[in-house]
């Protein structure tokens, strides 16, 4: 054992002389957010040998307990940004509506994945769908609204009932209200108070799917199996997987998303939320919109995959290959909202589910507290998930 | 949304007006040591809602950075180590060989688990192999030596070849001397300098496997598919699952690992390594050791199983139901030793495996830096692997 001392070799201080892409074991990953989100990419830094420096302003973040690093200050505090930036190798984010002020003073020292302009695009449903049906995908037909006579004359071309949603800062249902004959559009429109507005068509919808795909610096992509997925009270309640649609709508559903996560140039985990229409008699899918990270929808991979969404998505902002999206099982992911994590113990005492808990201290009705999986032999019975045995 | 404030509950501060276990999420579990094994404890707790606080020696241990709590102090510490068991409600461990005094010390303030009876008795050989030769478990021959004298009457008894350990602090082969026809008896048991010692026969054994158990403090015992592990300068470097012994086997194996969890009212993660021989006629299984911890050879389980050998031990530790051992995936897990862990690029670029990487900075000859483990479908072709569908 003597002998051993001399020969080590301090492996990772070596490796952090190099300035350059893929990030070294040892690197730390800067993190917008503290949430569940940036709790479980934390979790899945750490399984890879890489730190993350959590910025969140709330002092009781969820990711602050597994982080190496934290910084608690509000996003609009330039000096803490700065510092921030400077101290780490590479930002990401755990939502997408960080403010372009934001973005712009972290940009100065520091790479993000996804960049900025990329997530300019997607915080704005209109600018999104532009971009989506410049790329020739099918989107729900959408006017912009940015006066009252706008509205009216979006009414007119869209029809009703129709949808009217604030261009940014929409999430689970919030900043949306649906039209319809009996409504009073100015009334609805002054609620708005004078924001950025897109109204869409109301789509009747059999099936609400989603694709969540990874692409890194080099261009490659991979996506996870279509996830169906259940809503109440717009707050995804559960997701299925393999989403119930025919193979052919599948794999046209894995090629949309890598349509466009390939246009974006995007670096990272995106999430691709579609709408099926048996009904049409056109096996028609709709794409509804884009979450530019890691999704809900994909927590299942935590459970069901070898490489999860949130490692994943680490990968990709650090510069590494791809992990394998195959799934080893189907799945069953039900969210923990509210008070439904009071049952943590005997969901914990479920033999046949896999229990994941935030940590957070504040059950408000209707918040993210954990997810439960449910994992099954896959039906396909495929026995060959795996590649190149 | 006005309405949704009033409503909403501190669950968790409500829950920690309890006092008993199990421990619900939000509270900490202190954990004795801060290596990979601390590190993945740390990971597993995390995915509950649970907090960890680590103590170690070493300010770079590799648990810190996922840890919501640390203190970096000795062992022999009398007041850190109370204020750190004040501060937590329960404290576990990640190796085994824990002095004492620094046990008794915590035991005033805090319970343990497993507790400090237990673990006095397997970090001791002697008292390790008296307790399951009492419970009619089969070792291997062994006599206790505290003197030259007594080395050469166990050597008449026992026969040569055979294998002098110290009966304390011996791993990975440390520790320990062959001794066969051409040896000098007297001049090995000087190198020992006085330390108690254990001859054990030498065994000539045709597989070496390992059978991971938990058990929980309402004495529910459940253990993982028996793994074969191949062993190179007496460190693990392989484990494949399940082991290649006989269904009649490898039943045997985890009845007798159920019957020494059982018999210690071990509390956590407990590993009984088994040496089987074919040669014998009789199928013959014999216990070499055990490990009161999570172990190497269970590391597989993080990939090919719903819940983990790690998660598996927060939970007993915590007071929860245990999860479940079955695995959805048969599994090879390879540990990455020393300046192995210079290939992790390759390694990442390799989609049939799951990476772990510890976060150490320097790989010192035979350390352990991480471990690749890649999943195969059940060769059993078991469709049914979970329960209650």
């Amino acid at each position: 054992m003597n002998g051993a001392k001399s020969k080590q070799t301090r492996w990772l201080t070596s490796l952090q002389m190099m300035t350059d892409l893929p990030l070294p074991p040892g690197r730390t990953i800067g993190i917008l957010g503290g949430g569940q989100l940036g709790r479980m990419l934390a979790i899945a830094a750490a399984q890879l040998g890489l730190r993350v420096h959590i910025y969140c302003p709330q002092s009781d973040a969820p990711a602050f307990d597994v982080s190496a690093f934290k910084t608690v200050a509000g996003y609009d505090d330039m000096t803490a940004l700065r510092k921030f930036a400077q101290s780490v190798d590479v930002v990401t984010i755990e939502f997408e509506n960080i403010p372009a002020e934001t973005l712009a003073e972290i940009s100065k020292y520091s790479e993000i994945a996804p960049d900025a302009n990329t997530l300019a695009i997607i915080q704005d449903r209109l600018m999104e769908k532009n971009m989506l049906r410049e790329s020739g995908i099918d989107v729900t037909p959408y006017e912009p609204v940015s006066s009252r006579d706008e509205l009216k004359l979006a009414l007119n071309k869209i029809g009703m009932p129709a949808i009217l949603k604030t261009r940014r800062f929409g999430y689970d249902g919030k900043g949306q209200q649906k039209i319809d004959l009996k409504s009073d559009p100015d009334e609805i429109y002054n609620k708005f108070q004078s924001q950025p507005l897109i109204l869409e068509a109301f789509v009747p919808f059999d099936i609400e799917f989603s694709v969540v795909l990874v692409r890194n610096r080099d261009g490659e992509i991979l996506e996870y199996t279509p996830s169906e997925n259940i809503h109440k009270n717009h707050i995804l309640s559960r997701t299925i997987v393999p989403a119930n649609l025919p193979d052919a709508t599948l794999e046209k559903a894995r090629s949309i998303a890598r349509q466009i996560g390939s246009e974006l140039k995007f670096v990272g985990v995106l999430a691709v939320e579609m709408f099926y229409q048996k009904s049409s008699g056109l096996n028609q899918i709709l794409v509804n919109e884009i979450a530019p990270r890691v999704h809900n929808s994909g927590h299942w991979t935590i459970d069901a995959c070898t490489v999860s969404q949130f490692e994943n998505h680490i990968r990709a902002v650090a510069g590494w290959p791809l992990g394998s999206t195959v799934r080893h099982s189907d799945a069953e992911m039900i969210n923990l909202l509210g008070s439904d994590i009071e049952a943590w113990h005997r969901i914990a005492n479920n033999k046949t589910v896999a229990l994941h808990i935030y940590g957070k201290e504040r059950a408000a009705a209707g918040r993210k507290m954990g997810h439960a999986t449910r994992l099954f032999p896959r039906k396909d019975g495929s026995s060959r998930f795996y590649p190149e045995r």
